[in-house]
């Protein structure tokens, strides 16, 4: 019996502007990672296409798939260690925190069909959301205003503004009250 | 007080065999990451006891902790940044599909034992299966054929035949049916 | 509209301490991963302020964030690719396995504070305690001895002493009786 080949969705345009991305971070991103180069590497993700607002910050260990597809407000962060897998969009507001590990995923297949495609939509994560340590924030998913994901809490529908989800997959734990 | 010492149950001859491995891996595999090395790959892994079916894909970032304990079909994919950790055999079908961090994991400690020990038992994982991303699939676990380990899942028993499974531990969510 | 800075707990000096150490570590820790440097690895973390009793391990690939944090008891081992977050004290009793991939995380921010301030909380592990792979163990836990944290398991609150607990959020699942 033969199986058929597995087709994926980029072009070879795509697959180079990544590979080049990938070469040029290995030499001029990730090893700047003392915080006396915070800007520097700031600039380096604004070449290649993110937009980023005042004194937002991104770890040297971040993994940004894509600068292309990042946009990020005002001091917003992006941890260490953390998975920015955005073949989709990702959109981060102003004052909102993505911890370390966190993995945030824009990209799926289509288990429905036989060619099991790879599809992608966008993550958006509102003002003073908390995506804490080792969560999951699938694709599509909109993250309200204030909401905190609770360390390693998996996420694939909307969690609303001001709540606090956790857990696999996550469940409202209350609301989230600023005294 | 005194505690007994901690015995594992490998074998010296065991340890070197993973030990030359590590460091040829290191060497021979690990750095050959980009796509043109695909089948150069695939042969490092064949050379060390795999048994590799045709148009599977191993990425560099893999981590195989024991290639002899690895069967592959036709079409196969272990993605990157995978944990592939196979004491015991890991025997994968034709056309699955092994997303990026995911950790297949086939040891475990018999707990109801004072000194701890350490075993092991194969995963099977059938054809056009689906392992997403960061799910984790324990010891002894058979996945059926067509079935979905979604992200972030993990599975400590059997998964049915097309159906999808997923949460922490993972629940059936519903069936998998191809249009 | 401007939003405020993000400010954090650490002092310049606890920076620089913490600086020092992961300069330190890159040259004569990390590198030591043979079985022969075992010992070597534990009198470099004694030599940063780790107390260590007889026969422990720590893995070379273990992340430790702080070793003026660490206490470990006799036969005590930190296994590969652990991360072992403390800005809190992080306290592991005898014989207490700490396995691969696993998240011991002493620190989180206040959310009900609009400065969203860091703060921490000591982890305590008593003896025989076994937090299993890619497990998660959250701020201000005491995990009792002998109680297992199953694979991927995430514990927020405290686990009783002979429990087994899993998934997400961890939930009893069985005495552990020795047999």
């Amino acid at each position: 019996m033969e199986f058929e080949k597995y087709i994926d969705n980029y072009t070879i345009k795509e697959k180079l502007h990544r590979m080049f991305w990938n070469i040029f971070s290995y030499i001029f991103f990730k090893p700047f990672n003392l915080p006396i180069f915070k800007k520097w590497r700031i600039l380096m993700l604004k070449l290649w296409g993110s937009k980023i607002g005042k004194g937002s910050v991104v770890h040297s260990s971040a993994k940004i798939w894509a600068p292309w597809n990042l946009e990020m407000g005002q001091r917003t962060c992006i941890g260490p260690h953390t998975i920015i897998y955005n073949p989709g969009k990702i959109i981060l507001g102003n004052k909102v925190t993505i911890s370390q590990y966190s993995y945030l995923c824009t990209a799926t297949h289509n288990y429905e069909s036989k060619l099991h495609t790879l599809y992608w939509k966008e993550i958006k994560i509102n003002d003073y959301a908390w995506v804490a340590a080792r969560a999951f924030v699938g694709p599509g998913v909109t993250i309200g205003e204030g909401a905190i994901v609770g360390a390693t809490a998996s996420v694939y529908k909307d969690v609303e503004a001001w709540t606090v989800v956790g857990g696999n997959p996550a469940q409202f734990i209350k609301k989230r009250i600023l005294k």
